[in-house]
């Protein structure tokens, strides 16, 4: 494990001591990935890590290159193994046992019937703190993957054009990412053009681009194990007065949230500096999802910007800041980026545009 | 709820009583569209269909539409309320409950808390035995997806040309599925050319195809819910007489198995079919995977094809049928058909020629 792998660790097993734990098995890969840098997708085999102060196991069928570590414990089994009497032999089972919120039932229950531990806790939490604060070398990877963002937005923006469909683009825009070097895309580009921007889930399909369309482009790409993700709202041709005002309200907000992170605000306050921009203009109802999610090895991570987290921000956290109003049947706008918190506000990981920009 | 639906339902209580169990609940999405014929993908939301034989019940977040049935009662809840709890308010706590082999840990462990059951028992079981075994409707969609697939691997093979790079194939094979009205790919395509054919879980990287390479394209589309999976093997330009004889080898392989599939065929039987050919012309070591892998809604569903699954072969079954040799260095040959037990013998749902070919 490299210093920092271990530094990570020491917090996790600090925040389970905090909690009254010794133990924890992890099986979500993007936390493995996180404490020992192998990114490993075992399918519906058994990936394990036990984590405790006197050492780390890694449980890992032989089908899959196990990292080479002498400061992980690597126990191969095969498919004719039970994986889970193996992983109940490595455990206190005198003791409670933290396990992730996704580890699988058949483990569990597996775990349970051979009696592993003396109780069983859903320990995410303990994981999950930590990895919301980015260390130095997480920063670094954030603002890389955001900056091939930046890049590809430049790209797909060009390739808008009368008569292109939303498909043809969201593919277009993975063939950018390949080109400017991402490792891939950190999930399915959101193409909508038109009415389509005005749903909550559009799925990019055969519609086609007109003059006074709406674009909103929603893309991200990982980048050495991290993600990206930024939204930007272009029009095509002409813009219409309504599409307009909601542009500049939506702007507004954007850096409205963005200039009140420090360390010590709460998520809700953020999420309300933005909202209450958007509502005061009547639009309010038009605003239908919470702010912002925090991202990092996974898109999505634990914790959110809503109205509903009191969590203080904290340096190192990553998370988007994504307002935005949403006319049925006429069209959307949404401008997003990410943002790093510093000792004394936030770095935000996009440089591109958040001017107006009618194609 | 369909007949066809109550059926499959029916059949799963009836495999539950099989084994004590009146209740289960089922959080697959690949399930409980088997189901209800409604895919729904919640990302971390709980979704989960409670079974017993007086009734059916959907819990679901607001953010998602729910299914209009009115054999299927529909619980709604939001983000500020405890989902689990909701759950085991339906369920029985006098008896023990059937759940999903990939419940979350959190979910179950709540329920737990909660006292929702007497007892939990990893019940998928009961529903992967009847979704192995395809209905009519099923073997209707299975049927168009792989000749989808079919037609797709002509215009790959033709985008097959010296200088082309696996990432630009596996990305033309994505567009070549849209255009022939696939609703997606069923996994990420597997290009690999020349000495990469060797490697077991090659990802598509910027290798181009040189003249005298072998190409594996290893594809397969989702159409109407249902997945399709076929591998063959090319060549460009020359083909060496090494490569020339497993080509010969596995395409005997697969067509060995094939023709002794039939109901009561256990699956080793039918893996040793293959295996002995390969084994007998001194290659063993290089057939280095299970012959085959049930696939349906998903494209690897419960069972296998292997010298450890002693099940027998059931009409209705789909699994596949993929022989290969893997020369390190050099390159390797994989011939997959998906094929669809009868009463009498078995359907290969892939029509496209198994002649060895080079481009």
């Amino acid at each position: 494990m490299t210093a920092v792998n271990k530094t990570r660790l020491k917090k996790i097993l600090n925040e389970l001591a905090g909690r009254g734990l010794e133990q924890m098995v992890i099986t979500d890969p993007a936390a493995i990935f996180y404490l020992t840098g192998s990114r490993i997708d075992s399918g519906e085999r058994l990936l394990a890590l036990y984590i405790k102060i006197s050492g780390c196991f890694l449980m890992i069928n032989r089908l899959f290159p196990a990292p080479a570590d002498p400061d992980i414990h690597v126990v191969p089994y095969d498919d004719t193994q039970d994986a889970a009497k193996i992983l109940a032999g490595l455990t206190d089972n005198t003791r409670a046992l933290g396990v992730d919120r996704n580890m699988c039932s058949w483990v569990l229950l597996r775990l349970m019937e051979l009696g592993a531990a003396s109780g069983y806790v859903n320990a995410s939490v303990c994981a999950d703190a930590v990895r919301q604060c980015k260390d130095e070398e997480e920063a670094g990877r954030m603002r890389r993957a955001s900056h091939l963002n930046d890049r590809a937005m430049e790209e797909a923006a060009r390739a808008l054009r009368a008569g292109i469909s939303e498909t043809e683009l969201a593919e277009e825009t993975a063939r950018i990412f390949r080109r400017l070097g991402a490792d891939g895309i950190s999930f399915e580009p959101i193409v909508a053009f038109g009415a389509n921007a005005a749903e909550g889930h559009h799925v990019p399909d055969g519609t086609v681009l007109r003059p006074g369309d709406c674009a909103i482009l929603d893309i991200g790409c990982i980048k050495d194990g991290y993600c990206s993700d930024m939204t930007r709202t272009f029009f095509l041709g002409e813009v219409s007065d309504r599409l307009r005002e909601i542009y500049a309200l939506v702007k507004r907000a954007n850096e409205a949230a963005r200039s009140v992170i420090r360390p010590g605000v709460p998520m809700s306050r953020i999420d309300e500096e933005a909202r209450r921009i958007i509502r005061a203009a009547g639009y309010g109802e038009y605003f239908n999802h919470r702010l912002g999610h925090f991202i990092g090895i996974e898109v999505h991570e634990a914790g959110d910007v809503s109205a509903a987290n009191n969590t203080p921000a904290a340096s190192g956290m990553t998370f988007s800041i994504e307002p935005g109003i949403y006319l049925p049947g006429i069209g959307g706008v949404r401008i997003e980026d990410l943002v790093l918190v510093t000792e004394t506000g936030c770095e935000t990981l996009n440089a591109f545009s958040r001017e107006i920009t009618v194609l």
